[in-house]
């Protein structure tokens, strides 16, 4: 089984047609955030609005929502009932799971804590929604406990764990992983029919399918708070434009990297911040485009 | 009838005297928002303010009031009642309209949401107002359940849907629309004496005498949220200083068009995002006036 | 008596010395804001900072207390007791007058509303503190209504007004005082033993002792929300680095009408807005500090 | 013993290896804050990750929580119970030591105010805590009036005064201090068992050893606002990366000054605000790493 190195070359972006309009670009829905993690999921959402998603909604607890909402204007933010301490309370599954319904890709787990609720929303979005769901962060923290969260999935979902995340996930020790990291990637999305975009220098993005790709963008400024959620959120906005898990995967974690490395062009590996990475989203995909 | 096609050949913007002062370019007053939909009014008076009204106040619902507050310094915030759920009460009618006999245009409708009580203050609005007023967005699918609301309009009104509101509007499938958008902006704008800005690729500009503009600007990459909340807020801010009808709208749609092609040319059609379009409003009027 | 035209010649910007502190700079407090204005007191006290204050604190009412904070790391903002529809209350006095002890320069109105409690605060303000006041926009017609709050003065007090607002303040026809600005806003200036600062073209800084400065900057682009309140900043950290109300005010207007005229050859006069200005006062000082 | 002058060629900065995670880069936790400093916190929490921080969390009272977390959405922001009137409360030393546990480096003091319950907080954090604690503004105000706060310290603690505040901590005249800042501070580092930073003209840094480095950058624009909650961000990042007290704090001076001068060719002088600071720590740490 054949894995490959993605270049510029392997990516056709999806041309905008002159009488298309927002709808055909796809509406985000990103759960997540909990008080001392506002930021998480409004760096996704922002980043799926950069990357070309048409709508991006990002669904948080009410004791963010006045932070988030003075922090994206594009974004429609949808406060829900929290825990009383500030995380998303189980009983906000059904305006999720409304909200859903007019969404085309989910992202969930960014900033949202691991607590007893979440795996009780995890379980019933995973059960019931057969939109992609892209879970990061402690998304997949809840899922390496509770591993039979991913059974009644419909292959629909993506991974998208840091070498720590997939430790907790696989129980292997993280040198381990960081040896056989395609291997490893490729038994996981295999065993679970999952794809699998395993983070870190040379992201791997396995499917069920057994192809896998390298990622051949990125540099170790990336390597600060907020990375993974502006990946999160370019993944899912590509999951939009393209309908395919695979593309949608390692076109996205190559466009985070571009716009990683044309961020450090800038601020340096020291000085770059994720919200730089962000910014730079535009000029990687014109690059792309314009290869 | 004819059907003109704008170019820049076509637009004479107002020269500013230098003795002028901010109430000589209009106080436009932005209804709108809810909680989940705080951005909407914010883009809208944020796009007025850089397309040269004087002054802009922004209505919106307590819910909202801290998020949007914090957004933007230049344009003053109004938090209003709310229904408890955070929209707009009817309850706020009386304050909207003391606010309204200040203000020199209305916009109406962004990030509302449709709702029983937006049918009463919608009503009580159009019927007692007469200054210019702007509908969109959820102020347009009220009208589509209600059409009588545009019955004791003034000749004040100039709607903007893009061609699903405009389905909801006339009762026509979207493709019918898309090929007759002329002739249907035409009939519409003549059948109810209002100005139809029938958004879309080479947006159509339909007045009540049967004039019509078809736009020459924008791109595709303007196919993303909030867009069409800065449209609104161009053709108030145009409304306040041509005290028009037609040329504001059709010279409101031919600035935020230039605007997104200006931006365009930094973003790329993917990475474009509507903040975008507000920040080139500058540009796009300065390139006019400039011609 | 003379009136001098100001031109950049006429201005030597104190150097900053090697082992200066910010205390050297001064500590300007702005006092203003309310629920539905909270943008003007930030303009203004972010407008100080930009100016070379050393340190800024704005003192709003609790209402706009989290939108005040959010929008200025670098002012403090200081919430008071509001007086339950979002103006500051008289019971604020108190606190005002303690942070007063520790500013050398306070602005006063921006924001505020004319209401029942501002006469208050206004009189005890006026009658106790002998730092320079700036008394802008809402001050400015609470003056205009009870003219005697001048009346216990300590000589240092400058006021702001457009023409509408000096027009209220002398009971004169706007037009009439266009026509004799000099001579109006002079005969004021004596009368009332204040710095008189009439805006618009040509903004004309008079002086008790007769002496009369006319501005040569600024355009009419500037004529946007909060134009004025960006003023009033720069005129309280020029007051903290002169210590000289004459020179405060007419150098003040200078550098403002300059940071306009910057401003607008990015933005052009339709699409400036007065943060614009701000961000462009540091290009307007060091033009003046290197000629 | 000497004193050294660093420059430039001092400095070797760590190389980011392409396998390495934003945990190499260790967490900063930053407490301070209160209702009316809410943006020192900030500000240092910015500074921390510009300055190449993996994490930064920023420790604030409920009361200025909303305002913090919508300014910053890279740091994650931590509210803790406030003593009432929007100061940290002493009730939240379990919170904060839980969170020192997952730290590398501790700043505490920007914008805490003194008030009784900060000696209770510092006095608990400096007796069991040994991660690296940089003690800023209100922090050494606490200390200044309880010298034994240090008592019990683990050498792990940096103190960052400006003359005032160094003032206060010796009783010395600031005059005094001035004429001899090296041997002041160095006798203070050698007494108490600290890295002592003292700010101003050439901050000097000396440090238990007695070896004491002069700083060669920096200007008197920097005399500004928050500029030294900026420092102590940058110290702190440093501290995380080069796990040296010594270095961190020079180098921390370093690049603070190199950035401030740096924002000095952008703003001048008098316009420069801290937040420039903030945006040049990235060019200033990519010229002296490819010095």
């Amino acid at each position: 089984i054949s894995a490959g190195y993605i270049t510029v070359d392997d990516i056709a972006l999806p041309v905008r047609e002159a009488d298309s309009h927002k709808g055909d670009y796809g509406h985000v829905l990103v759960v997540g955030g909990s008080v001392g993690f506002s930021g998480a999921p409004i760096m996704a959402a922002k980043a799926a609005m950069r990357s070309g998603a048409g709508m991006v909604t990002a669904v948080v607890p009410y004791g963010i929502y006045n932070a988030a909402a003075a922090s994206a204007q594009e974004v429609m933010i949808k406060p829900v009932t929290d825990d009383g301490v500030g995380r998303i309370s189980a009983k906000a599954l059904a305006d999720i799971l409304t909200l859903a319904q007019k969404a085309d890709v989910m992202v969930i787990g960014p900033g949202m804590q691991v607590y007893d609720e979440i795996f009780c929303i995890l379980r019933n979005i995973i059960d019931s929604i057969d939109i992609p769901i892209i879970v990061d962060a402690d998304g997949l923290n809840a899922i390496a406990q509770q591993k039979d969260l991913l059974k009644n999935s419909k292959g629909n979902i993506i991974l998208t764990p840091h070498p720590g995340e997939m430790s907790r996930l696989t129980g292997l020790p993280i040198g381990q992983i960081q040896c056989q990291r395609i291997d490893i990637a490729r038994d996981f999305a295999r065993q679970h029919n999952v794809v699998m975009v395993l983070k870190g220098a040379a992201t791997v993005t396995a499917c069920p399918s057994g192809w896998t790709y390298i990622n051949s963008t990125g540099n170790a400024g990336m390597a600060t708070a907020g990375s993974g959620d502006v990946l999160t959120g370019v993944i899912a906005a590509m999951a939009c434009q393209y309908r395919c898990f695979d593309k949608a995967s390692y076109i996205g974690a190559f466009i985070h990297g571009l716009a990683g490395d044309k961020a450090v062009e800038n601020k340096g590996m020291h000085g770059l911040v994720a919200g730089d990475i962000i910014e730079m989203i535009p000029a990687a995909i014109k690059y792309i485009y314009n290869h």
